[in-house]
C-alpha cells in the first residue's frame, strides 16, 4: 500500500521506513525534505500536503508520523511559551495529521502517531516531551472509537534509541537503549496489525 | 493550611471544598467568582494571583485546580482550535498554576490538578478532553521527579460526578456516576498524604 511517511529523515522515522519499504510504497513529508514539505503545525498545509499527494500518488492506506518537536529544561526554566511548544508541535501538528487525512485514507486504512517514553519512564527536563507523549495516549485512545469506516488508530513510545544515544544518552541517564528494528517493528504491528486505540510501547 | 482552590464554584470544586474546609483555610479563586480573580490560561494574571494572595492570606500550603475547558465535539468536526482550547485551557492553564506556584507555595507543600475519566473510558465527542486528561498525567509523573523543597504534584481523574448526571448524563452512556464525597475525598488523600507524581483515579 502506499504510506505516508512526515518526519522520515529522523531516527525514529528512518526506523520505520527501513522495516516498512519492503512491503509498501512509502511517499515521505518533512519540512524541507522528502517527496512533500508539510508544516503540520499548520492545518491549511496539511490539508495542502494531501491534495496533493491523492493527486500524485493515488489513495493512501496508511499515515505514519515521526515527527514533532518538544522543548527540554528544566521545570523551574519551562514557561507557558517552552510548554506549549510541544503542545503545538508534537500534540496538534500529529492530530492536524489525523484530522485532515480522515477524508484521505483508503476504508480500513491507519494511523500511526509517535510519541515516546517520558510520560512513563520521567528523566529531568523531559517535563514538555511526558505533556506532549501523554496527550497523545489520550487521543489515540478516544479518537478510535469514533473512526469512520473501519479506520484505525495508534502511537508507538519508543524508548531513547540505540542510534540516539550519541546524542541524547546524557539526558537519559540509566535508560536501556531500545534497538531500531524493534522500533520499527512496532509501526509494522501497527499498519499491518488490527488493534487499534492502543499504546504501542517498545522499552 | 491555607489552600487556594481554582474553580471552586463547578460540581468538583464544590466536591473539593466540602472535603477540605473542615480542617483547613480555603482561598478560592475563579475567573469571576471568589476570593480573588484569575484567568489560569494568561500566566501574567496567574503570577498577579499569587501576588496578592502572599501579601492577603500569607503562605500557601497547597494548591487545588478543579478549573479547565475543552472542547465537546464528534472527532470529524474537531478542528486544529477546538483541540488546541482543552490544550490552552485545561492543560496549559493548570500547568501555568504549577510553574507560577513553584515559588509561592510552602516547603513539603502540594498541587493537586483535574483532569477526567476519558482518557481511560472514552466517550463519543470526549476527544478534546481525553487529549487533556492525558497531557495532564504526563505533566504531573514527569514534574514530580523537579518539583523543589519537597513539593508534591498529582491529579485527580474523577469519573462524572453524581450530581453532574442530570447535564451530562445522556453523553456518559452506561457510565456509573461517581459519588461527590468520594471525589473530595481523593483531594484529601492527595493535600493530606505524601504521594507525588500521582493520577488518583475516582471511578
Amino acid at each position: 500500500m502506499n504510506i505516508l511517511v512526515i518526519g522520515a529523515a529522523g531516527d525514529i522515522g528512518q526506523a520505520a521506513c527501513a522495516a516498512l519499504k519492503a512491503n509498501h510504497t512509502l511517499i515521505r513529508a518533512g519540512r524541507s525534505g522528502g517527496d512533500v514539505h508539510v508544516d503540520m503545525s499548520d492545518s491549511a498545509s496539511v490539508d495542502a500536503m494531501y491534495a496533493r499527494i491523492t493527486d500524485t500518488f493515488g489513495t493512501l492506506g496508511a499515515v505514519v508520523c515521526t515527527a514533532g518537536d518538544a522543548h527540554f529544561a528544566p521545570l523551574s526554566d519551562q514557561t507557558s511559551d517552552t510548554m506549549m511548544l510541544g503542545l503545538h508541535q508534537k500534540v496538534m501538528g500529529q492530530i492536524n495529521l489525523v484530522l485532515g487525512g480522515l477524508g484521505h485514507l483508503a476504508d480500513g486504512g491507519s494511523f500511526t502517531l509517535t510519541s515516546g517514553i517520558l510520560d512513563r519512564d520521567p528523566i529531568v527536563q523531559g517535563v514538555g516531551a511526558a505533556t506532549a507523549n501523554g496527550a497523545l495516549a489520550g487521543f489515540v485512545k478516544s479518537a478510535a472509537i469514533e473512526m469512520p469506516r473501519g479506520l484505525r488508530i495508534n502511537v508507538v513510545s519508543p524508548g531513547m534509541l540505540d542510534v540516539s544515544a550519541a546524542r541524547y544518552g546524557a539526558w537519559f541517564a540509566g535508560h536501556t537503549p531500545v534497538a531500531s528494528d524493534r522500533v520499527g517493528r512496532a509501526f509494522v504491528k501497527s499498519v499491518e496489525g488490527a488493534q487499534t486505540g492502543q499504546v504501542i510501547t517498545v522499552d
